[in-house]
């Protein structure tokens, strides 16, 4: 069985981590520092519990830096803040990304300039937070999936009209992209709701996808919702 | 009945103007040149037939400058290419503008970058079109919807499962906002799939969608599709 490392210790990489121990795979989750987030008794930005609460109830996922992470997994899934996921994946050393996949997962928001957030402007429109790790990480195969809704709903699509709804997947290697719909099948994703738009690039489609989801959300008051491709 | 006053006699015009004409409403379509849109005989940028064939078979549709048509109708509708909108709103001139409203339709669309189109930087992200039109006309009540889909559905939503799917509306004033509710359900919009995202900020969202919607239109091959939010 693959060996997955979660990039990034906060709710995301905590609902991933969660699930794929259920499914019975080695979890190692990357953080800067170790010790301190172990130790840490600060709740997120967000205002949820702090991480030793969650580990303490999911002791089989080991924690480690980043660059341990990367070393020692096969597959890689990005969970970090957008703002963030370039600089950390330099921190994991590229001769460890080489070869390997890169689930991304994450959004490039912008908080700087109030709620609800904006992208930020360099990843967005002309670019997007999965092209630009692609294009800084020649050697990873990035494929971009799952960053269009609540982490809740990307483990458990049933929560939502039986899993009837759309997850996006893109990216430049086939391959790659087949052992990732493995993935989201045993998340719970069927075939017929899975939709490729090919490329790295449409990473732009989906990340500017957010501040319409952020909307959305601030209109039904609940992450529990999902778009659905009528056609 | 009111009468209805469109701007931009492209393919989005053409259609909404048609659906105003069966539904029995007084319609007039605004462009820069009259005599010169009458008697052209080119295709326009997407290949369409020259306006002059389409409005051979709805001849009961006036057409008139972007002034005339503001000053005459009750309600405008604009759907005019979005890199142009405030320039052709500013020619109907503001005082033609006070106290109406103004469905905006549009989406700033920046084709000089290749295909597919991204989105005018000065009008994305931390700014919208709808927005952009609002602050520059106050005395406009804009009122953004219809703009994520093909032209087709805005005005035949039953084409998919049966009307089933999602229409956003959003802008500053309620009264405006019923208004154009009734005009959706006119289109055969159900009030269930009809979501209001508040206040016209919200265009940023609806807008930003456009990306993904094209890489959408790119994996389906078709325009006849829409989101539906399920949840």
């Amino acid at each position: 069985m693959k060996k997955i490392g979660i990039l990034g210790t906060g709710i995301v990489g905590q609902t991933l981590a969660s699930k794929f121990i259920t499914l019975g795979f080695d979890v190692v989750m990357g953080t800067r520092n170790v010790a301190e987030k172990l130790s840490s008794t600060a709740r997120d930005v967000y205002g949820n519990p702090p991480f030793r609460q969650w580990h303490d109830s999911n002791s089989t996922v080991k924690l480690g830096t980043f660059k341990e992470t990367a070393a020692t997994c096969d597959i890689l899934l990005n969970a970090t803040q957008g703002l963030n996921s370039v600089s950390v994946l330099k921190l994991s050393d590229a001769k460890n990304l080489k070869g390997k996949i890169l689930v991304d997962i994450s959004n490039p928001l912008d908080f700087s300039m109030g709620m609800p957030p904006s992208l930020l402007p360099e990843l967005s429109n002309s670019n997007s937070l999965g092209e630009e790790i692609q294009k800084t990480f020649p050697d990873l195969k990035v494929v971009k999936t799952l960053n269009t809704m609540w982490c809740g709903l990307m483990v458990n699509p049933t929560l939502v009209k039986g899993g009837d709804h759309t997850v996006f997947i893109c990216g430049n290697d086939s391959e790659a992209k087949k052992e990732v719909i493995t993935i989201l099948k045993l998340f719970g994703w069927e075939e017929i709701n899975i939709l490729d738009l090919g490329d790295i690039s449409a990473s732009r489609g989906t990340e500017m996808y957010l501040p319409l989801w952020l909307r959305i959300l601030g209109a039904k008051k609940s992450g529990e919702f999902n778009i659905k491709i009528n056609a």
